[in-house]
């Protein structure tokens, strides 16, 4: 057996105890990891100051370091984040259907942990705490596999949450952290299939092609976004503005923020003569502009190229693009879109209708800003990952979409 | 582009237009191709029939002659099945959610299709409708690979189902057939994340674990059943002998059908001194015994080797191990079922509780023959196979499993 496998059986033996523990004893363990995290406070920053020191070293760019970085008020609010995990509802037995057929057979759909869910991540130490706490309320072991730059304050929050585990009777082996960071590793992880049940993959492009090009063990593809905005014909065009404005700046990292504007021929000129102003104004707001479109952009503007229809840029730059209808606008989510959020501003009903039947997204928006493609917003308390796929889960995931089902049978000795 | 890539984006293509069907077009589309079937039965019984002369030919055994075999009666059976599948409420815009946000943000969470479906199957033709007809019903375009000893037959019926389709007004791509049974085929197949959204196997160990080493595209896996019945000490005799002679006997080829008992040792000499006869008498079922149990069984028998506690023999053959309680009954199960269907017989209210909280399987049952575990009999009205996995569905998968969601938000200019 290699390190990883010896980890994957222990992870798996782990689950077995996991799934059958009461809601009593998952949030008694999570108040325990609360509690040593608290106390241990400054094992876990001055590890993660080395890391950032080595990151700084090695020259890695401010926006990366930010996310690497810890503090006193981001380990208090990791650890707050804690009492609201063990205050959201365990969603392990919950009865999905029951009945009694015909025989007298009661046949209950319960849901069950997933077992074993492996995370493969980047250099964000918050989002180990994050995993193991999601993961071990909703009744799963997790193998944990963040970036190498995090590695010692990875170490170390683990080390951490297992000696709380321990303290709490529980097997340590339920969170376990892949030290080897090396890409032969997170491959062999990737093909695990013998004890990993599900792999979620939290990161760029990169770390998701990889994925599908090389896993076989199942997974669930997240966060993705080019999400555009489509300008109807009849669109209140200030309604329009506000909202491009939201989905491009408020926050124009994450995979919820717009990277295209769709803008009915009609309403071109109008549309972009109110918007540019306003989005230049903002954020200083740089656009990549289709043939028709430029004429109307007096700031900023850059013709696109043909890969800028596909490019999640996360920053304050605006792809810009033209159609001649619903059509054309369906067409082109459908050929550039990545499924995770797409809006059309309209005061039409029918165009509302056609375009959230035909536009195939995790979700999708009449007259509202993508941005709100969130586990937070929808009411879900907490998120692991917006799914961009279709299977198991789509759109915002918080604990239920970390659960299985299982028919339990209740009978009296019947037979076929 | 290869062949089997321009397949791929005609089905995907296909796709977009079965999503926004209505149900009264879904279910004209099925009429249709029940009629067409019924007036060209002929052309597929001919070509069936050179299947089989090449088949026999070829020396194939008689099981799965009969499985490939077509008949006047069994086209009538397929026929009336449309029928069935054409009353079965469509599981397509069912809103799975539906609540409104503080901000006034309306959020509805609707069934949609997952796409395009791949069904790769073994050399029964009737399979071959079956897929396509559940497939269109739920919205989803499917491609289709079935083996190469039923190709003329597959070839026939899916020319008459496109025709059918193309009458019907709808993309005859909707259903298609991979021509070419070639191995390097399948794998092409396996891996066509671009245009393939679920495959699922219908067939035999070799099939899966196939798929499992060389599949990229996201799969459900379904069917493989070594079940068990527990004969608890406290178990009511008469029943676990009518419980265990129908799932090992009523079917013994399907996936529900128990490969072992497990013995509590309390009860040993008792239970099998009742169950073997009877077991004998019905089907001369033969007997792969522990060293305890051999003792008792008096007909029949032969040493179990490791290798029986992992078989499923689809046969009249029973594996029969003793165990000295509930523990050592629930890591049999752990390390030797495919977690398919597990049953216990007690009259202990407390020994139930624990047996279908610890074994993780699809079904567990109390009290009832494994056998039941099938769509038809859940209530699902259709089934396309019995995922084993649990991502996604897990158990009997009916139309409802065919589909995935969408999140609709209806907005009135709301922003973050």
């Amino acid at each position: 057996m290699t390190e990883l496998e010896k980890q994957g059986a222990a992870a798996k033996d782990a689950a077995r105890t996991l799934a059958v523990l009461s809601t009593k004893e998952k949030n008694d363990a999570l108040l325990f990891i609360k509690k040593e995290i608290e106390e241990r406070k400054s094992e876990w920053l001055s590890a993660n100051a080395e890391d950032v020191k080595e990151a700084k070293a090695q020259g890695m760019r401010e926006s990366l370091l930010d996310r690497l970085t810890l503090n006193d008020k981001r380990v208090n609010d990791i650890v707050k984040s804690i009492d609201d995990v063990v205050n959201l509802k365990d969603p392990i037995g919950v009865a999905k259907k029951m009945e009694t057929l015909p025989n007298g057979l009661v046949v209950a759909q319960k849901t069950v942990p997933l077992g074993v869910i492996a995370i493969i991540y980047e250099a964000r130490p918050n989002v180990t705490v994050d995993s193991a706490i999601l993961t071990l309320k909703s009744g799963n072991a997790c193998i944990l596999r963040g970036g190498k730059e995090a590695i010692r304050s990875n170490m170390a929050v683990v080390r951490i949450m297992r000696d709380a585990l321990k303290k709490a009777g529980l097997p340590e082996d339920s969170v376990s952290l892949v030290e080897d960071t090396s890409h032969e590793t997170a491959h062999e992880l990737m093909n695990l299939t013998k004890y990993v049940d599900v792999l979620i993959p939290r990161g760029g492009k990169r770390l998701k092609d990889s994925i599908v090009e090389n896993a076989s063990v199942p997974y669930i593809m997240t966060g993705e976004g080019v999400c555009h905005i489509y300008i109807d014909k009849e669109a209140d065009l200030d309604m329009g503005v506000n909202i491009l404005l939201n989905a491009k700046c408020q926050r124009p990292s994450v995979c919820n923020a717009a990277e295209c504007v769709l803008v009915h021929k009609d309403v071109l000129e109008a549309f972009l003569s109110k918007a540019v102003p306003v989005l230049v104004k903002a954020n200083d707001v740089k656009f990549r502009c289709d043939e028709e479109s430029i004429k109307y952009v007096k700031e900023n503007a850059e013709p696109a190229t043909e890969e800028d229809w596909d490019t999640e840029y996360g920053d304050y730059i605006l792809a810009v693009k033209t159609v001649s209808g619903l059509d054309e606008a369906v067409d082109f989510i459908y050929k550039h879109g990545t499924g995770h959020s797409e809006a059309i501003i309209t005061k039409n009903y029918f165009t509302a209708t056609e375009f959230t039947n035909r536009v195939d997204a995790a979700a999708v928006y009449v007259n509202a800003s993508t941005r709100f493609t969130d586990g937070g917003e929808f009411g879900l308390g907490a998120e692991i990952g917006i799914s961009t796929q279709k299977m198991h889960a789509r759109g915002p995931m918080g604990l239920m979409e970390l659960t299985s089902s299982k028919f339990v049978v209740y009978g009296t000795g019947q037979v076929r």
